[in-house]
């Protein structure tokens, strides 16, 4: 037995490859999966199987993309009417090499939710290893809000009774494999450590340490932030999302044909850092750093409209068109050749956004500014500049309107990526003097400046 | 909290780089070691720390290596003289990141054998994995002979003790890291699958199944391969091997050349498959083939001899020569440039060896030949050919005049590998007649000739 | 300017990607044709044209293939109907940056035949360079045969007037770019040189310094092998081969199905040395060394089968799939998973093959066998053994009828791997003791023994 | 014969690797040299002799680097009394493989100056190729200031009869293969076209057109950029300079020790492009954008301090060590790990630089304001701002006076990277307001703003 964990960067998305002798299967694969065949391939072994643990809603399901190249056939949990694939009952089982495949319906983050538990017939009867999909995390358990409020005590219930009446009873000792690491929106407060055992999270996950009244309570009371993409993935990933054949190629793009592609209706994504953005970037863009895209993509972009590119070097695609596919974000026309030098090269339009450190906030802080913090409410929580307005950088544009327009706005988050994202939406919604305060409230606080929670 | 197994392929030999923020440690580094510093430095964090589980006696550790390549300090068990690096008390703390490394010192396998237990800080005070070193894999214990027959009841009784009462006891949950792999030498049935913990261990391994007197009875009783390499192993892991500094250079020797340096007194190793070692080889070469190295070189070559290569392919230096020296074996000569065939087109004299089917060999049975089978007597015992002869390969030049040496010779294992280094060994020491079955008894079987048992 | 020579190995034939600042010509792409992007690509520049310069006959030509990829249009020369691409006149000209490429009509080895000539136009007026495909080669020009003995003549004629009317007079300073290298069958002594000029070529080449009367005489009095899959390739060349969109992907066969796929008409080849092959092959295998696939291929292998290979290594597939395709054998339906191992473990059917030494053959040389030679004519007339029968490798099959059946054949060439052709094609021709020599005249020439001319 | 072309980017320097049969020699490695004995390797050649064509002012020879690593021996030309190497005489003869190299002593851009002819003996006994060093470029000639204004009119003549009376008659169907191409330092007009022939430079290259009076004359008007570092070089180049047996391999600084290694001494170098630069930068740091080290880091960069580099991407180091190593840059002591953000994180202090595009400056241009032009004379000749001041990039700090100090200074190159160097010295001489013109008189031009001659 081969066990490979391929995560996807920024989503903490894990799928799972699984072989034994010959034969494979995969639990929620990625769109991007030539990953999978290839290391089938190397193993000399065939994927018969791909195994969705729930209808996904943070990312597009690669399921149909493998099977395509694969043949494999898919499988989900029962109670959702998938328009492609197969369904499966409780306790339907499955063999890969010497290994039993075991299908446990656990209605928990969504009612069709499954894990899938692997016993390894050469060593004994006992389940070696579960897959838990959404269902339980490394100290933490799943989100119980995708049916809304009005379902979230039901959903909290049937959790909690398939994590003590269908996961735990498995044993400790049984390997816990979720579909998501330290980072996820899937979960608050995932551990950094992926190697976990259920023995592991009976005892120190905080979730299974409550009663079911206190469980219950706890996770109606928990926020989540739910970025709107998520509508989006679960159409997809109920019909399944558009088969790509491979991964989309974006065209270079000359700084007058760039031009043309924003007034035929693109939306210009710039990947740079802050500062480089600061310097200059092209009116009504979106400041979204590379290692970001996964993560507030999917809070912003529209799905009608092309994507345009700007990158600091051309490699930097093969990391944005992956990030973007995952999102179902698949009509990526094209980045600017040359970068955002060759724009101005041709002495067209350039803007520059503020930019201002912690020192020069601490100055200014007195004046008539709007201190626009746009980290989540947990991170406001614990700690924040005292007369700062807090709105999340997700919904901010829907909130636009409660931002004082009268005065200059210098924008905060932890480090200064969401901020510079935040600045570049303030602008182009008509803000005129806007500062992305660098380093943000790390810097603050390392420079000993005062916070309030 | 980011875990790498690095594997010694052959050997099955497990190292593991654990990680933590910006720290690192490893447990028992290979000697070619760039590929830890190459995965600390990609993590942003630097090795700190090596810990031995034991002085190895398969392998020559490489903690004096990566020390040179990272400053690394050096970390051994109690109750050894080691020459290098620093000695541990049971019970001694360490912090890597949020990790809390604890050692347990558990007399077993050796005396100093120490098993180290990592607390995640983060989730709790449990204890989440434990390096178990020799002590217990997945499926089978350490081997209790290394001081020979008369310290095996006491070993088995400190091995038994370590497992319950050191091991064992820090709970089903916990995910149980151990220094070998299936195929190991170390041990006779180690699983496949990789990951394991406590909790199967305690269930499913068959040795902790059994009472201390039954354990210990069978542990006596047990026959491991002892390959005489591992007493050079044992003085080099105590010494601290030499210090490569990187990896050895072999030369591309031309034909003329090649024979020199085999008059100069050059051991051949010729790694090519057996039919095309049978084709065309060298006089007096050993014939291993390119994935036996680690498990056989040490068997049959001396260490006081240069090595000099014979292979199919130039790039297959680049296995032949880590194989080599976590062997010990540092000085590789050179390889034979052009390869076989260089050496034929120049008219120096070539040797064919014979080359049987399974089919081949049954007609032959019935005459005046001897079936020389090579096997282990785990092996053999499973079901051989009436009337064979069983020699394992490793010790087959001690063993040399058992065989008859007025007929031919048939040589058996189970698929011919081991058959042609057997078939390579008998020509040498003066047979004339020898005959390498193809496929063996994995052949023969197929064929459905009859074996007994 | 940039220029980058793409070689096909084997064939010796060279295709060239012209780059001038953002624009891109090839000439006479080669079917794997994704080099030719990937070079422009990373030097932001755009395949525009492609430029056959005749009708080749040795290889498939990549045109389609590269136009399919990049929208390129394709040119030919006057005076043949092909079925794609556009037909130029002499004289016409192209920009590609601040390059001129004009074309210059140079009936020669064929009617068509296209020369092309880079003028800098940065530089001066002067052409810098000429394309000239199969008109002249470093030391050596093209051939006249592809029309048969008795358009020889006019050919040679209209070959010498190219060269001397057209090319030539561009002047001494110009750089030659021929389509083949040292080693094509498209050219008897072209140097092993790669770099050249017009006044080199002038001076130095043999076949400048003749009258037209010498020249025409020799070039009839020439031989050139003419190997079957010319035939095959002037048809693809005039119609445009087969769109692969990409290499094919032969699948692995478990030893059964390979059997099976065999007597579903496959053809096996077997790519592995002489020794290997001698040692355990598959009957009525080819056995081709995979360096000699590009130029000995087209002799023996039929276009309407399927081919089946045998490889030593899983990746010299990497190598045998464009050399297949390169000829046009597109039909690659799988390899043998597990090399021929797995075909001996599973006890199916294996032929050995006799395997000498030069010295083996010295001895059996007065006893009752054949020493069947099967190099080409100028080899065989340089020095042979006596008393051998030469017949070349290409054309075995149609002159088998020539080889007395009565008694043991040994086969030899330069080195031993057409002798192995040789072999594996008199044995599954019905001869039943066939010897190959290893090494053959070269370790008979080593070895000191007598040769005659 | 093969010939590799090797390129110093940036330096735009050419070293050439030659291999005939199992020989080989380097003419002027680089001294970054694993290249040529991988290319070596892979040829299965040895490299037996390295030629330096002269003292090289504009970067630092490899040969020693390279002898130590292959064992070559090293040749210069005459005159100059070399601390390594042996020295050549004029007429000197080698084999390598099939071909003859001979030495031709040819006094031009320095006395000692060699070329190497090389004859192809297969092939006749004309010279096929060159090696022509800084005597002949393609569309150019060497430079004739090296030893000063007063020797220039001497060396000018040797040039003019070396070229006419050594190299040209060799033959117009001569390969030409100079030590540089189009970018060079050492040569003002270098084709952009690599290819080239004596015939080809004999008719098109302007400098042999003119009689050697106007020729001299012409030489000893041009102007020529002299870096300091060409000092450095010619004395690394007489004596040799450091061995470093490999690359230097700097260490990542957490911010504060970034910052202690500047209290020591070091000089910051930022690698990042001008907008990023612009947006946050160290104080009194270097901008010099990452292609831009190989032609500017000699201008500005003292040798006595260790650097310390500010990148974008951790890869940049890839390029950036390289760069430096080659102008003899050796102490290299880390980067900044996790970049510029790391910095602003900590609250250490942050600088902005000034950006205007050219539609900021025409706004701001009839103020009181300084523009500042960096370019080189030619540049500005060519085209500028009325009533800008013009100061090379290079020798700015000593020109640093002719600035007025008492206004703001907005500095102009070609695309604005010059410009980015020029602001940061600036900066930190002690100007308070400076502004980098993005895109600079590209943008000017491009957006119609006029420009006097």
């Amino acid at each position: 037995m081969k066990l490979y964990t391929i995560k996807s960067e920024g989503l903490a998305h894990n799928s799972y490859l699984l072989l034994a002798g010959s034969e494979g299967a995969v639990i929620d694969p990625r769109r991007d999966c030539r990953v999978y065949k290839h290391l089938a391939s190397k193993n000399c072994a065939k994927i018969k199987y791909i195994f969705e643990t729930h209808r996904n809603e943070d990312y597009a399901i690669g399921s149909l993309e493998l099977a395509y190249s694969t043949g494999a056939r898919i499988y989900h949990g029962p109670g959702l009417e998938f328009k492609y694939g197969e369904t499966l009952m409780d306790g339907q089982e499955f063999n890969i090499g010497e290994l039993r495949l075991k299908s446990i319906h656990t209605p928990s983050h969504t009612d069709e939710s499954m894990c899938y538990a692997i016993t390894d017939l050469g060593a004994g009867k006992d389940v070696a290893l579960v897959f838990t999909g959404d269902t339980l995390f490394a100290g933490d358990v799943g989100r119980t809000d995708p049916y809304g409020p009005k379902e979230a005590p039901r959903l909290a219930e049937t959790l909690y009774n398939s994590i003590f009446n269908r996961i735990l009873p498995l044993g400790d000792g049984v390997i816990a494999c979720p579909a998501h690491g330290a980072g996820s929106v899937c979960g608050g407060a995932i551990a950094e450590r992926e190697e976990t055992t259920l023995g592991l999270e009976r005892r120190q996950n905080p979730a299974p340490q409550k009663t079911k009244e206190d469980f219950v309570s706890f996770k109606i009371g928990e926020y989540h932030e739910r970025p709107p993409y998520f509508r989006k993935m679960e159409e997809y990933n109920l019909n399944g999302p558009p088969l790509l054949k491979g991964l989309p190629n974006p065209k270079p793009l000359q700084p007058k044909e760039f031009t043309e592609e924003i007034s035929c209706g693109g939306v210009v994504v710039d990947t740079r850092s802050p500062p480089a953005f600061g310097g200059a970037y092209i009116e009504s863009s979106y400041n979204i750093w590379l290692e970001g895209l996964p993560a507030y993509a999917g809070w912003v972009l529209p799905y009608e409209k092309p994507i345009l590119l700007v990158l600091e070097y051309k490699k930097d695609l093969d990391k944005a068109v992956p990030y973007l596919i995952r999102l179902g974000y698949d009509a990526i026309t094209g980045y600017l050749s040359g970068g955002i030098d060759a724009r101005y090269n041709e002495a067209l339009p350039i803007e520059h956004m503020g930019l201002w450190t912690a020192h020069d906030l601490k100055e200014k802080l007195n004046g008539n500014i709007t201190v626009l913090d746009v980290r989540g409410g947990d991170e406001w929580r614990d700690g924040h500049i005292s007369g700062a307005l807090n709105i999340h950088v997700g919904p901010l544009e829907e909130h636009i309107k409660e931002i004082p327009s009268d005065r200059p706005v210098a924008t905060l988050c932890k480090v200064g990526l969401r901020a510079s994202l935040a600045a570049s939406i303030l602008r182009w919604t008509g803000f005129k003097e806007v500062y992305t305060v660098l380093g943000s409230m790390t810097a603050w606080k390392n420079a000993g400046y005062p916070t309030v929670t």
